[in-house]
């Protein structure tokens, strides 16, 4: 049986004998840039139903149907871990987000902060990131993300019981994300729809600059968060986002 | 007293009253790109003497001079932890350089793996690339850039006492990169031009493709090698270089 080399995300449903037309791009992609045609598999998954072993029935320039062939993975939602960035350069905001998606986040959360040089994101381009990291990682699901907002917005809505540890560059060495995560302890499986879970829990990566002194301040003095420190050098913010997540995915998240 | 908001690396060597002649680039970058001038503070290190706070006192398009004033970090040497790398695409190689010197790297080593897709690298400006990351970190170190070099033969070199923990994408989920570090043990600071120290450490990371089964089993029958997993996800070789030196760090470098 033939293995899949691409993996495509779609918004249709998967199963036994199911149908799939192809949208514009994706069949160019398959058979215009991969020059791939009918005969050959492809790996599909939506998000929902896992990964299936697609077979290619009709290519076009313009236009495909596949047809499922059998599940490779069944569907593998990450921890409810949200990762929130305050946007940067362009180049280096891509790379969060595709960063949090191979990561396994469950939700990106761009945030305006004092100091946030952007203060418009192309959020169609950065979902169409972490589709491409998604497909790339070998994941069964994209996180969303979602529009920018500011920063004393997303914490005056802030759901019950999720925790929130914030990486801030003033501090130096202490307290250990290790520490930290340990101590407050394991996180639940996101479950789509479902709002507030107890125990979830939110990553804040601060803008180039740092936090302002009155968000520290707010940010220090709320129940649900926790200062941490990404060790003695000061992490560019992609950088950080992967150290943060890594040691929070080895601990409380699903490389356990 | 002024703080300085540039940092730059120099070769000079820096101490009380020193003068420091500039280099072109840096004196067009100073004066000409940052618009500072004479009375101007800026941090200077050199990998050896730590970093120092230094006036300008001669600030002209083509040069400059600086007068050292205070010494504002001791030297901070890195663990002796070396990172090999399979070197990718261009801009993901200068994101792994970077990243290494961000996370503490002693020496970033590319390497030629059966699986690797280029042959040749820039020596120089990777080199570069540690150079400017070690500014923007705050580090007082910058780690060397070997040249390239085929994995067998760096394998056939391989310093006594010397570990070398490998991160496979066949592996999923174990062994963690966590239980691995804890176990085998802490690494001495590095000492330049010193050889081989016991304990001392290498990570590396594989090409995208992963390792060719021949070098798998090579790699798993060396006595100083452990092989480990970072995670359900196939990781980006950049991601990966920061994943598993974050959870390196945490566990036996500078982030305790």
């Amino acid at each position: 049986m033939k293995e899949a080399k691409v993996r495509l995300y779609v918004e249709h449903s998967l199963g036994e004998g199911q149908t799939i037309p192809l949208a514009r791009d994706q069949a160019h992609y398959l058979f215009g840039v991969m020059r791939m045609g009918v005969g050959d598999v492809v790996e599909l998954f939506n998000g929902q139903d896992g990964a299936w072993r697609c077979n290619v029935v009709q290519a076009g320039k313009r236009a495909g149907i596949l047809t499922c062939d059998a599940q490779t993975k069944p569907l593998r939602m990450p921890p409810d871990l949200w990762l929130l960035f305050a946007p940067i350069k362009k180049a280096r905001t891509d790379f969060i987000v595709e960063k949090a998606a191979e990561m396994g986040a469950a939700r990106i959360v761009p945030v305006q902060t004092d100091f946030t040089n952007s203060e418009r994101i192309r959020q169609d381009r950065l979902q169409a990131h972490a589709v491409e990291a998604a497909e790339q990682c070998g994941g069964t699901y994209v996180p969303e993300v979602a529009a920018m907002q500011r920063l004393d917005r997303v914490l005056a809505d802030w759901p019950e019981g999720r925790q929130l540890m914030f990486c801030d560059e003033a501090e130096v060495g202490q307290p250990s994300v290790f520490d930290t995560v340990e101590a407050v302890g394991r996180c639940p499986t996101y479950q789509p729809g479902k709002g507030a879970q107890d125990g979830a829990w939110a990553i804040l990566i601060g803008p180039e600059g740092g936090f302002s002194p009155e968000e520290r301040a707010r940010l220090k003095a709320l129940p649900y968060a926790h200062v941490v420190s990404l060790g003695p050098r000061i992490l560019r913010a992609d950088t950080a986002a992967v150290a943060a997540m890594t040691i929070w995915q080895q601990v409380l998240g699903d490389w356990v």
